[in-house]
């Protein structure tokens, strides 16, 4: 069966009841560099993680292995993701 | 005029050409832990950021302007964003 590469966009954000302090002090110096407008600053993680797997399916569920183990931490993040598969020989 | 809360959904990732040791590190992490199929890993930002603003152009001009000066390196890194209102009293 021949093999397919995904690039998969993985997003990793603290759960809304887990405190940011991070993004609270983030917030706090746009606001003194002038940005009043800014209400409440959030800072995830951006992941893009290319891998090769026969099926979609395949991709999804070791994708969702990787983020439930290494990537993220359940406890106080969530994740979600996307897989795009990346064209090789396929031209047109 | 009436005020409209958005929230800006920033990415902020490496250039192309610039070094990721973090990336290599988790990509390699992975490998270790059984998961070969996993070819490369580049680790990126995800900001939720929240503002009031009069127009949907202010909110995207003020976004540029906070990720060019504060979020984002623009030496090393790129940044996109996308602007979401947040529906406040507008019910159905």
């Amino acid at each position: 069966m021949s093999q397919q590469t995904y690039k998969a966009l993985i997003y990793v954000t603290l759960r809304p009841s887990v405190l940011d302090p991070e993004g609270t002090a983030v917030a706090s110096g746009l606001q003194q560099q002038g940005y009043t407008e800014v209400e409440e600053v959030r800072m995830g993680k951006y992941i893009e993680l290319t891998l090769t797997t026969e099926t979609e399916e395949s991709a999804r569920k070791r994708v969702n292995q990787m983020c439930h183990q290494l990537l993220a931490n359940p406890v106080i993040e969530n994740y979600r993701f996307e897989l795009k598969p990346l064209t090789t020989t396929v031209g047109g």
